[in-house]
């Protein structure tokens, strides 16, 4: 489908968070450093962000039941503590230490992308993320969402189809006016598998310098994007 | 409790949209003015109004489904509509006359209001209106909710109290910590009930000028304010 027509059949863009609008491992390398700087951040942040697929995999096989991400980042936590060194932390300090995924920082691009996306979208966020650690996330941050949308609204987790196609029934739309805007391939196919729209956003350093992400173009994406920028450029907003 | 101390407990404000934040009547009156000049939209606006806590009703005690407010809204359209010689209003009409909730104004002091509320609290939206609904009435009127919650989250209608004991379990604060604003003493109450902190906001034009609202004070709310610029006031933002 042509850019212009594109950009005119869609109504919401749904957007995942964690490595598409928030860099999580330069903000974890950012609070290790400044909490335990004895600790590896880089490799702390990567076997962290490394449970996050399993424990999804045990509550969608039903094997833990339903769970927000805040419980499954601590559950994450504390099984990787020991590992760094840091197996004496207290129920406080690993509580703080869990909600530096409320303190995400956004991509530099992603505020001003945001904001020129919603002067003709209604956006969404998509994740998987709770709502409450994505609205503190936002407000810290300055994210202009409309709505924050979560796995949490839908009590199922990306890539279920309940997530994908309740964001088209929350707005009374068909899916093929959502669109989803992600740095991750597995997500869009499950929007695409659902009727949805989708667009990939090059997150070259989501899991940092030192493991550089391959970005390379696939044709099944309507859009593909070096930032939101190009995102808004390409859909036609000034 | 006195107002300082009180400022200080608080992290999240939660507002009921109609009628509080958004005038109903006088928006439903506007509409009628331009599509129907013939109509009374003042009684019209009352009738629609007066089918809302039937139709709740009719949801909280089983005799009908989970039904979004916008098929009940429409539901109670269906049903007025021969009274005020509209009868032949077809489907198209119908529906997009229906959807004047989502383009409802705001109190001349909502917007301003609330951008001084956000400078410290967590905005919220706790109404009985789904997410589609209150995330359009806000773009369109430009109320910077962080978070749009609804009773479509929590699939039950207020005073349910799970919707005002959501709200604090989504934000993982104490109920104590969550404040409702409204200009409704049985909303407020039942949110005081599940431990809730309680704003009455007068809005004595709410049912229209032909017939005005009891809004004097009762000692069972935390806060009494004309406006939401007098709740900014009472809660010490500048």
């Amino acid at each position: 489908m042509a850019a212009a027509a594109l950009a005119n059949q869609v109504e919401v863009l749904a957007f995942d968070i964690f490595g598409t609008v928030a860099d999580w491992h330069g903000s974890i390398v950012r609070e290790m450093r400044e909490r335990h700087p004895q600790v590896d951040g880089d490799a702390f942040a990567r076997a962290w962000r490394a449970g996050y697929k399993p424990a999804m995999a045990r509550v969608a096989s039903g094997q833990l039941g339903w769970t927000l991400i805040d419980d499954l980042h601590r559950m994450i936590l504390d099984d990787i503590l020991p590992r760094f060194g840091l197996a004496h932390l207290g129920g406080e300090e690993r509580e703080d230490l869990n909600k530096v995924w409320h303190r995400l920082d956004p991509w530099p691009d992603s505020v001003a992308g945001l904001e020129r996306l919603k002067r003709r979208y209604i956006l969404c966020t998509l994740s998987n993320g709770n709502i409450g650690l994505l609205t503190r996330m936002a407000k810290r941050a300055g994210l202009p969402w409309d709505c924050v949308l979560s796995a949490e609204v839908f009590r199922a987790y990306k890539p279920d189809p309940a997530t994908y196609l309740g964001v088209a029934k929350v707005f009374d739309v068909e899916p093929g006016q959502v669109m989803l805007v992600a740095a991750h391939h597995e997500d869009l196919e499950g929007a695409r598998r659902c009727g949805l729209r989708t667009a990939y956003i090059e997150r070259p350093l989501e899991f940092g310098a030192a493991q550089p992400k391959d970005v390379s173009a696939r044709p099944a994406n309507d859009l593909h994007c070096t930032s939101l920028a190009d995102l808004a450029d390409q859909l036609g907003l000034g």
